[in-house]
């Protein structure tokens, strides 16, 4: 396996590959020179500059069920993938940062704030999506899982969308943290992030490798056979509402050298995990203090500081802690009874354990 | 064939079907029953109440192309894809009203405009693109035409898409009538309209009747065969320009009562007919009043009204005439060119001859 920056510059070729290609595409079609120039601007802001763990999990994914390098055809098929992942993710981060009135997207303005772009961002955000499907036209019609992944992008967009809905009822403008509880956290997590982050990348992995939705038997013969796409879900939903619960614990806890930004999800009155905890365990007074203080700016203000003081008071670090060791125990138990067979394009477990041992103990 | 009042009410009884269906399939999943009405409201607001045209033309041209009444199973599923494209519509009207700050849609405030709406409008309509593929999933998985309708409806939401960037790129907020031209209303209108109004509905019903891409051969002996969605599209893109041609037309020279609306394409600046015709023939003094006059509020102001003179001027309201004539008589002629075979399920003049029927000398 060649090292992580090798790696990065490669599945980068792709990217520019591809985006070549959407743009040779729309000039074929006659497409004035101002309009492709805008579309190639839309996605080269929006779509290579994130940290690209979605759109490589693919290759890795693929790399792990093949138990073999790929080809160069193999690699890049794989890598098509990641980018459509990626570019689904700047789809609605694109339009996301529009309902949140966002300001920066990794260390830039976000694209709606560029004056000469505006609103003009939401049709942008659908082009960035509709892009996914010319690309998988152009890599996959007449593959026989063309119309699983069509499929599996579709259905993971519709999740994401549900998602984004809940959060933005559960979460509007004016605090309100009665609607808030670790419920409703888990399902907006489960909605809204795990399915295109974690389920996604696998699916369409499995899908390029020729994995079939025929049930394979359990190596608990008690147990009945299973879909192996519903193995992988079983296991990929939960790790995708662990990564995100970390991820609203660094939030909270993680020092900005560690993770590279200033938290905002408490004065940005987020549906996190911390505030979700906190009102489970908080006396009435405490609940008193978050109910007056959530969600409530500057940065480093009193009101933040009041709310970080309620967390610590409550142990909101050493709840964190039971839950982590909890769930990554059940995560590798659930690994632990992945049925492996010693053949080309089956399930394996270390597709799983490699997603694991990326996110356990992360600090940023 | 029955009355219009009953066939439109047929139409509406598959939309109650249909949206209950989405409805329910998220109840099933465990959404949160405000999430769900949140999706029920935003449905009910913005698919339903236009003037169905496109919806129901699917049916219309499902009867020419089978030649004899619609069981009931092939009437629901031209009808479900009837409301794919009236859902395909209300994703981009919602969309596009945010985009151009519109004020109502259908003689009620757009959706965006309800101050609990906002800016989650954005993934509302998204979520009305999404029902597309849930419909098109839960009704033709597994049919033979199945790939094709995804891809079919993926394709004309991407031109969609690009026409919309050509048209928000050419008309900004500030008026700039150098960008404007014949060519360019041409391009934003064959992009943005003609695919999904009259493309879309006929390849929907095409491929609902199983007609294939396989050539069919010419009336002409010297002419070579043709894929039969190709001879569609030949005329339908010509009629779909025509068709908006006559609404830019009709939005300067329609009275009220005729149009049911006060035209606003004049201080709206857009990028209609009427202006890149006056602006083709236009000499230097009436040029200069068009730059200075165009795109300037109030409704039945001074600028409006200096505007309208100089297109009566220029004489649009013949050139209008002349324009209908000669492309009425070009698509004329190309329908009576379309190879008829008395056989089911092959294509059929009277699927276009319907078309222009319907909007040949259209008033309102």
């Amino acid at each position: 396996m060649a090292d992580k920056a090798a790696r990065r510059a490669r599945f980068a070729g792709v990217y520019a590959k591809v985006a070549d290609e959407l743009l040779v595409e729309l000039r074929k079609e006659g497409i004035p020179e101002e309009a492709v120039e805008w579309y190639q601007r839309n996605l080269n802001y929006n779509v290579p500059g994130g940290k690209l763990n979605r759109g490589m999990s693919v290759v890795d994914t693929v790399e792990i069920l093949k138990r073999r390098p790929l080809t160069e055809e193999e690699y890049v098929k794989a890598a098509v993938l990641g980018w459509c992942i990626e570019l689904l993710q700047a789809y609605f981060l694109v339009a996301d940062d529009i309902m949140d009135s966002s300001i920066t997207r990794r260390g830039q303005p976000c694209w709606y704030r560029d004056p000469k772009v505006g609103m003009i961002a939401i049709n942008d955000s659908f082009m960035l999506s509709s892009a996914i499907y010319r690309l998988l036209k152009a890599y996959f019609k007449g593959d026989p899982c063309y119309v699983d992944l069509l499929e599996v992008f579709l259905e993971t967009t519709w999740q994401t969308e549900i998602g984004q809905l809940i959060d933005l009822i559960t979460a509007p403008e004016e605090v309100d943290l009665s609607k808030f509880s670790l419920e409703r956290h888990s399902l907006i997590v489960i909605w809204k992030t795990a399915f295109y982050s974690f389920y996604l990348p696998v699916a369409c992995a499995m899908y390029l490798c020729g994995i079939s939705h025929a049930p394979i038997p359990s190596t608990d013969p008690s147990e009945p056979a299973k879909d192996p796409y519903d193995i992988a879900k079983s296991i990929l939903i939960p790790l995708g509402e662990y990564f995100q619960v970390q991820d609203d614990y660094l939030d909270f806890s993680g020092t900005p050298e560690q993770i590279g930004k200033i938290g905002t999800d408490i004065i940005d009155n987020k549906c996190s995990w911390c505030v979700n905890t906190a009102l489970l365990y908080a006396t009435p007074a405490q609940r008193q203090i978050l109910d007056d203080h959530y969600g409530k700016k500057p940065s480093g203000g009193e009101s933040e500081l009041k709310i970080k003081a309620v967390y610590e008071e409550i142990g909101v670090r050493e709840k964190y802690a039971a839950y982590e060791e909890k769930t990554v125990g059940l995560l590798r138990a659930r690994i632990a009874q992945v049925p492996e067979y010693e053949r080309e394009n089956t399930l394996r477990r270390e597709v799983f354990e490699s997603f694991l041992g990326k996110i356990y103990k992360r600090s940023k």
